[in-house]
């Protein structure tokens, strides 16, 4: 193994260059993702609530329920209620 | 088409399952990432200087010695430097 400064080199590379593989498909992803938002906006959605919507789904209905009394609260205290 | 206030909700629900698969996606490797690191970490290398080293090699040389210069720079103009 080649050992630059006490370091295993090979080692090293090896573990940078999975890193960086994997980091190249995560961009994938997110150019994806991108992608299907922007098909999404050219067919009349709304990007920004899509992905309120998105937000949303990951939450349990408790979390969803207790997060929309909290957001009302606020609304309410700043006067922003409908 | 299920028609929901004037939405294709059939196409919107295409839509955000569609997103909701590519952010798994994204987040397994954003996993595999983190257990690279975990790995390289067990066997001695600092997560730190790795994900410096990574930064680095996504520059093109000239960028990569421009940083280095202005960080040197910066690091004396405080009373870093070594």
């Amino acid at each position: 193994m080649t050992d630059v400064g006490g370091i295993g080199a090979e080692q090293l590379r090896s573990y940078i260059e999975r890193i960086e593989r994997l980091e190249e498909e995560k961009a994938a992803m997110t150019a994806d993702i991108r992608e299907v938002y922007a098909e999404a906006k050219g067919n009349g959605f709304d990007v920004k609530i899509m992905r309120q919507v998105v937000r949303l789904r990951k939450l349990d209905s408790a979390d969803r329920e207790e997060q929309e009394e909290l957001l009302d609260l606020y609304k309410r205290a700043l006067g922003l209620a409908v």
